[in-house]
């Protein structure tokens, strides 16, 4: 019953350019990152908060499972105190709302401010949520205690009767997050992991060695713990961030990074807290540029800004989770003429990609880029969009065979 | 930068049982599923095919690349020589209607029958269809002679203008396979992956070694394109195709499979075309039984029956996409009493999943094995669902630990 074996005809190789000569501007563009990557460890330090004050933004860290736990202890330990002192039973819960959301140009990333609410066992409106609150505490000590992870599903099914509905339970999550002071990964709860990588670049997966570069044309599962990876090793030039998983499987079937060393990534769209962690990772730890191809559409952009500069809902935890500077590589609106993209490849913005194209450009992450502004000045006078599927117009390897080396051979990012 | 390491606190096993004495009960179904296997050749032409009529099926090979170009091209030459002749222009398409599509008890999945229908370049309703159709084989004939394989999406937009909408190019696809005689897959065209296989099996993926044991606690993906899979090796001693990925990820992370050899699959929720070929490859290669953990619930079931019996939408390719014989591992709607699921766990039946529960009572595959209609019934009497994950409200690695094992010991399936 197995499928015969396929005659694997010879794949077309046509490539003119050598792959040096078409490299040079990304090594110049890797020399400048490394030393950005060098320099920021000032930048927290620099001025530039505009209108926000830097002494009240709450930073999550890194911390271990121990200190975590640790860290728990001493909420319940406090509470009982003020219980038992008459002070009664109150969470003190740093505030999520939109109203304390901040961008900040200098850090190129949404933060959390430093207002508070409370959350009281005595108030008939906030007892539910104190009492979920408690009892989330109590599972994620629990399960670090065992050193094991577990899914924000998973968490919800040990009480369902108090939790009623997972938003709940999920929500009380990231306000322990804040009030611990820690990330959210560092409480063993995750989502489900979606990310796929390929490419240069090699490291260990909870003591197993992945070699990326032998993964087949499938690739690696980002795992949905990237605190179980360490030594990442690579001899790629850069990462290709891609937002769409038909484009990873095209250049992972052509084996792309073979000819220019890079690790391919793609979250398939939307991208969860792992795959964006471990963007960050690798960008951090092999000090290399980010070159990312999405879609030119605003819907491509708002994914690329969620890389970028995090989501409103976990900015308390966007300086582990954002990848600052990545470069926009295509498909820019520029590019549809450019490069000639046939007229029944363009599509026509509906009126809701044109709203949602309007409150982008007046975003702080491409106003912070005059030429970024222009590419949309420019969506939004055409009120043209493409997929980066429609290079397929020019034939189905055009992206890797054409598109791709040249847009890298002129250094031609934003 | 980059986080932390972080203290691995020692993972607590608690297990009783013996691996060789909860395997005794595999070991028997193993042997017996080996034996159906090796028997089922014969099946086809056993005699119990109810009302249909088996001559009249429509059956598709898995055909090499060579062969199914010449297969294009033989009905681009019949086409020319009809309208050289003076016949017209006409494709034969094979009927994908409800009324042309059957179970066969006896196969245990969804067959096409013979029906046909005509695809007329000369009729003012049809001719737009009638060049889709063209355009597709062109198209397709061109992947195949450069041996690349390329997604739907792709395709689509090769031609936006004449496809319109990608259901169009979508649905052609199925027409071709049908037209040539070969599996969908065959014409190197593509869904996204989404499967995810860890555990113990081993195999090359385009030449690549892939060692499933030694993929950290993230997983392999599972390729789009199976054909590019070969040499598959394993000690397993069962396949675990779990519904859900949370539950993957927890047996991942617990190394399930080091204590009880076997290979972990999931395609998170409703299946894909390329991880339905691989558990049917490995059942069949490896001659290994399949066992089941889905959701109590009539969604579950139903994702279950697409391994099974196949969709109705790809039923002329049933005989590469099923995998009959799944065993139902849990959470079955009896295990909710056997295993003492606390109250709050069983979640109330909609009205919605009450009459999904009463279509699936009277679906073929369901009334085929007395026992799950058994299950069905208690489902619907009862009133209650539960999902896998309810089982955390005993702790998180209950199911590793306790729920599983006791499974395989008891040989608790049906």
């Amino acid at each position: 019953m197995p499928p015969k074996k396929k005659s694997k005809p010879k794949k077309v190789v046509n490539l003119a350019e050598d792959a040096t000569e078409v490299l040079a501007k990304v090594r110049e563009l890797r020399k400048k990152t490394a030393a950005k990557i060098d320099e920021e460890g000032k930048k927290e330090n620099a001025d530039d908060y505009g209108d926000f004050d830097p002494s009240t933004m709450l930073k999550v860290e890194d911390l271990d499972t121990g200190a975590v736990a640790e860290k728990i202890e001493n909420i319940a330990q406090r509470i009982a105190k003020d219980v038992m002192e008459g002070r009664g039973y109150t969470f003190t819960v740093p505030s999520r709302a939109s109203s304390n959301q901040h961008y900040v140009k200098s850090l190129d990333r949404i933060v959390l401010g430093g207002n508070k609410g409370t959350r009281t066992f005595s108030s008939v409106s906030e007892v539910r949520k104190t009492t979920i609150t408690a009892r989330c505490m109590q599972l994620i000590h629990n399960i670090l205690g065992k050193g094991i992870h577990i899914t924000k599903r998973d968490l919800f099914y040990t009480d369902v009767k108090l939790f009623v509905k997972q938003a709940e339970s999920d929500g009380v999550l990231d306000d322990l997050s804040t009030m611990i002071g820690c990330t959210r990964s560092n409480l063993n709860v995750v989502a489900s992991d979606k990310g796929l990588v390929v490419g240069r670049v090699q490291f260990e997966e909870d003591g197993d060695p992945i070699d990326c570069t032998r993964m087949g044309v499938g690739g690696k599962a980002i795992p949905p713990y990237t605190d179980k990876i360490d030594n990442i090793q690579s001899d790629a030039e850069f990462i290709l961030l891609v937002e769409k998983d038909a484009v990873y499987m095209r250049l992972a079937e052509d084996r792309f990074y073979h000819r220019y060393p890079c690790i391919i990534i793609t979250a398939k769209g939307q991208p969860d807290v792992a795959t964006r962690m471990f963007l960050r990772r690798l960008k951090y730890e092999l000090k290399i540029p980010v070159l990312g191809l999405f879609d030119s559409d605003p819907y491509g952009l708002k994914i690329l800004s969620v890389y970028m500069s995090g989501s409103k809902n976990m900015s308390y935890d966007s300086a582990h989770l954002t990848t600052p500077d990545i470069k926009w590589l295509g498909i820019r609106p520029s590019d549809l003429d450019r490069y000639g993209l046939p007229e029944q490849c363009r599509l026509d913005m509906t009126d809701a990609d044109i709203s949602t194209g309007k409150i982008m450009i007046e975003e702080d992450f491409i106003k912070a880029n005059p030429k970024w502004v222009k590419e949309m000045e420019l969506m939004l006078k055409t009120k043209k969009k493409a997929e980066i599927q429609a290079l397929s117009s020019f034939g189905f390897q055009y992206i890797s065979e054409d598109y791709l080396p040249r847009k890298l051979r002129e250094g031609d990012w934003i």
